[in-house]
Order: C-alpha cells, then structure tokens, then sequence
C-alpha cells in the first residue's frame, strides 16, 4: 500500500523525546495513521493522490504506471495456505490491482536472520516463484541482508511492485459517490484467522486456511466489462471494516453496510467469537472491496460471482452522516464503525 | 542493486537440513553469491540482464525502465556524514543511475522496533527528504509495520526505485572490452571506515565522513557528454576490488589496476592500517567505477573531475588471464584480487 490517508485533522509532531513507537503503531488503526500524519507526510509532502490509494501513480509520457511497497513481517512464518512468500508476492501485486494496474514487475527484499534453517529460505523463496507465476509476473529485482541472531525473527521481505494502469478513468476514493454499491470480492476473515491459529496452536477443525491469492484477475476482468469502477480496496491490515472508514473518509461520504450480507465461512464465525475478535476488523490477503457507478451494480456482481460465488453486494454509499464514516445494520439495529486504537492480531502480513 | 551474478559455477542447492544462514551470507562476498546461486537465481529464473546491473530493466512499449531494491540495516543507525536514511535514499536512486536510469520515484518500507524513540525516526525520515530532494526524486509509496523490542535493530529500511533510462546503449559489464580504461569517480574507503568508527566509538581524528552521496549528476554529465559508457558500478558493499571483480567475471575479462592511482584520504589510511583492513574491500556509498570506451578515457575524466578532483584512471580492462578475475599492481609487485569469504564489516549499508 501507499502511505494510507490520515483525514481525521493533522496532530502536532510530537515533542515529547520520551515518545516511543509502541506496537500500535504497526497495527493499520489510528496510531498507524497518527505516525503517517505527523512524521512521513509532513516529510515526503505526499499529495492527498499519494496517500488514498494503494499504489502511487508516476505520471510519465505515455502510459502511467503504478507503484508500491510493502515489508511483510508476519508470525508464524508459515501458517495453513501460505507463507510470508506467497503473502509477500500477493500483497504487493494486490496493492497495484487495487489501482487498476497490471503488475509488470516484482522486487524483493530480504533481512535474513543469522542461523535461519536455508531450508525454510528455499521453501519460502520457491513459494514466492509459484505466487508470482501465479499472478503473471516476475520478481526482477532482489536485495539481500542478514543481521545478527536476535535482530529480526527469521526472515522480514520487502517487495515492491510496478504496473501499468489499465483503466481509462482513476479508480480512487474521491470517485465514490451516495448512491454506488459496495461489493466484497468473498467471504472474510480467513488470512487473520488462519495466521492466529497457527500462532496460537489453536486446532480448529477444520482448520482455517488463509485467503491469500492474487486479485488481478477479477480487477480486470471488472475492467475489460466496462464497468465503471470508483474504488477498489482489498481488505488487508484493519480488515474489511478499516478499508471502508478510510474510503468513506477520503470521499467525504458515509457507507451503509449490512451483517447479513457479508459471507463469513463457518469455522472463521466459530473462531471469531470464541477468540471476542469482530471478523469485520480482520485482515484478509484475497478479499476486495469494489465500489461502482450504482447502474453497474448487478454486473459488477456477475462478474464477480465468476471468480468467487460468495462475492456479494453488502451496503451503498450515503451522503455524508455527521462524523459517521462507516455503519452496520444488525438485526435490529444500527451501529457505527470507527478505526480500532489498539493492535488486534500484530505482525499479520 | 539487482542479484548479482555467479559466474564461478553453480553449486548444488544444499540438501543438509542443519544448512543454516550465517552473517557471511549478507556480506555481498562469495556466500552471497552461492546464496543468489543456489536459492534465488533457480526460483526466479533470473536472465543474465537480470544478473549484472545494479538494477532490472523492465521492457515496455515506448522507454524503458530501471528498477531497483535494497534493504538496509547499517549499525549504528547514524553515522559522520549520514544516517540509515541518506543511505537508504542515495543507495537506491545510484543503483538506478548505475544503468544510467534517471531516477523517477522512490518508495520505502520501514520495519521498526517497538520502543524506537519517535524522534530518531524523524530525524531518519527527515534526512530521506532532504536526501530525496538532493537527489532531485520523491519518495511516493511507503509502508510502516512495527515489530516487538527484541525482534530488530531499532529499524530497517528497504527502498525500491524506478528509473527511465536515458542511454542510448546498454551499459552492461557484457560491453566491456580489452583495452577499456577504469576510472573510480573518487577517493575511496570512506563510507565503511565512517561506519565502523562510529560503531567501535574509534576516535579518529580529523573524523571520517562517510561519502554517501547521490551520483546520478556525474553520470548524467557522462552521458550528454556524448562518452561510451560501457559500464558503472557504485562501489558499495565488498568495496571497489568487488566491483571490479563482478564485472571482470560478466565481461570474460582481467582488470589491472595500479595501487598508487587510487585516492585513498589519508584518515581513512591510517584508519585501514590500524584495524589491519584492506580499503580495496571497503564500502561506499557515494563512489563508482566507469569504464568506457578507450578513446573517451581522458574526456570522461575532465567530466568526472568536475564533480570531484580525486577522480582517476586506476587501470584497464586487459584479455583475460586464465582464473584471474583482477590484479593490482603495487611496488614492484602484482597480486591477484578475489572475493572474500568472510564478512570484513557486517550491516554496512
């Protein structure tokens, strides 16, 4: 992703030298977006382009091409329907696709702990190939460090991605307008889930397998239909629920939702509530969120379908509510969704 | 910079499970290379474009583009004469210059240690900026994930860069040539010695400065000074005698230098001898190797010159001569240069 959008009012650099990053601060809620806002904006100047989208667009004669970064820190290493290699590869091509850009190329960076088995290297190394067939691109580019025993936990990877936007029309968050439907690509919750059992030892039978796969195929297949996408999303770090509150943020609207709509597979419900985690706020590594011109909806919702039959419509976009970024509808009742303060599940991608 | 290649054979991917990483395989020596050889170059069926420049060209329709990563992990974080952050920034966009790219944008993904002070992460994103600016780039994509104390070194930094180039030829070690000049843009050896006097708390006096620095204005001026460019290298980690020898291997060549043409400071002199350190093998950071087409030998070192007096000719690309890779010619005496097997300074960059 790029630097995400801290539209909640700028925060003073803090002064106090006894601050210290706390592990909040990695945890994609509002510390996450308090540190953006105070030290990597105000530096890198990023333009409000930047920082509402997945990927940065590097304006050039000709074509435009998308670019991105991410480190991926997760732990375990290797949790059921990936590792940090696939989820390294996905997450960076996922970011270009959110921006309608066909992935052209893959770097990858690697700080290697000393004594870290070369098995495990080469196994998360030939995942990484597999991923990146898999998305119809190459890694092109590698860097590779190795720190002293003790200063990381096995391995950490970088990568980043460039790509070539396709569509016609930005595909941004200032795009979305009341009234266009919201679509989630699957069902959710299973990346987060999935890497929590592994780390907990926790057997859910059966067990839960991350979502983690790579989201250019749907994307274009949106766009060769002439659908007139505004946003697309995925689901990562802060889960469902954190993509829309920033949506809605950056597009000065509110996005109604409903419970009843939003698949979540059974073991992942059973999980979710014996563990008190809201699925809604967990992190997937294969879910997106597509935001379209409201006549598209029920195409948009075919195509989809093609891909993953749990794609579904779950809400619409309103006017603006107020402070109300984001809202559910249970039975019943209604209530709003805000960014989470603390960090639910750490080192999740 | 892009994996490097290895051209002394391939070795067998290591079958031992108890194979583990040890820090040599970060020390940009011969583990590095068996490491790029047995796991990275098989996975991602690296070409040998992929292999031998410091960054990746990807081929599109209209120009073509360079792309580059680097992961950086240097100790201390801060340094005379930079920090994690210029170095983060000047590494990535020289990697780029280095196939004579001009950088377009820059992205950077930070892994942070819980409890990293808040203001040594200004002051590290605050030198990106101002590095970024110097090098005339911006930084437009970014990622932040923190990890708990304990599990890295206050923080790591990975940059990636995207270049267009504006040479007309390939410049590759495969167009270098018998009868080419090597010329070594400056003095050389501060980076690695500013590094380690920080970290070993050595008192030099006058105090080392690292030469961290961009370098894609000298090797703008090379190219619209109309100079064959054959090849560049920045002379970064494993030092000058590294580069040399990574290109004498792509070309099928021997490059003979001459010890009294190269411009080693007098501190940095001194500093060698004491720690029994051989600047041949030291890192830089803002120093590179051209070597170019014999009849612009003294036309591209006016030009180099300009940007800095201690700019030479330390040699020339001769037939190659049997197993020997480079030669330094000293007193008197000539002796082969090769990589070296161990790490001479771990997390120099």
């Amino acid at each position: 992703m790029t630097f995400r959008p801290a539209s909640y009012g700028a925060c003073p650099v803090p002064a106090n030298s006894a601050d210290r990053i706390e592990m909040a601060h990695g945890g994609g809620g509002k510390l996450t977006q308090r540190l953006i806002d105070t030290v990597f904006k105000p530096a890198f100047a990023f333009s409000e382009e930047d920082l509402t989208g997945d990927s940065a667009a590097i304006g050039r004669s000709g074509s435009e091409l998308a670019f991105t970064t991410d480190a991926y820190v997760v732990q375990p290493l290797f949790f059921p329907g990936g590792n940090i290699g696939s989820l390294a590869i996905f997450g960076t091509v996922n970011d270009l696709a959110m921006s309608g850009a066909r992935p052209l190329a893959v770097s990858a960076a690697f700080v290697i702990e000393e004594g870290f088995a070369l098995a495990d290297l080469i196994r998360i190394v030939e995942t990484m190939r597999d991923a990146a067939a898999q998305a119809g691109v190459r890694v092109v580019a590698g860097d590779t460090k190795v720190v002293e025993r003790g200063k990381a936990d096995g391995v950490y990877i970088a990568t980043s991605g460039v790509g070539e936007i396709g569509s016609r029309t930005p595909i941004r968050p200032q795009a979305v307008r009341a009234g266009d439907p919201v679509i989630v690509s699957g069902d959710i919750g299973r990346h987060g889930m999935a890497v929590m059992a592994a780390r907990e030892s926790l057997g859910f039978e059966p067990p839960i397998e991350s979502d983690c796969a790579p989201l250019f195929g749907p994307v274009s297949a949106l766009i060769d239909g002439g659908i007139e996408l505004h946003c697309l999303r995925d689901c990562t770090r802060g889960g469902l629920a954190t993509a829309l509150i920033e949506i809605a943020r950056c597009a000065d609207v509110t996005i109604a939702i409903k419970q009843a709509k939003i698949r979540i597979s059974d073991p992942v419900r059973g999980a979710c509530e014996i563990l008190g985690i809201d699925p809604l706020y967990v992190a997937n590594e294969g879910r997106f969120t597509a935001i379209v011109a409201g006549g598209d909806a029920d195409r948009a919702l075919t195509i989809l379908q093609r891909h993953d039959k749990a794609a579904a419509i779950i809400g619409v976009v309103c006017e603006r509510e107020g402070r109300t970024d984001a809202k559910i509808e249970t039975i019943g009742t209604t209530r709003a969704l805000d960014l989470q303060t603390g960090e639910q599940l750490p080192r999740i991608c």
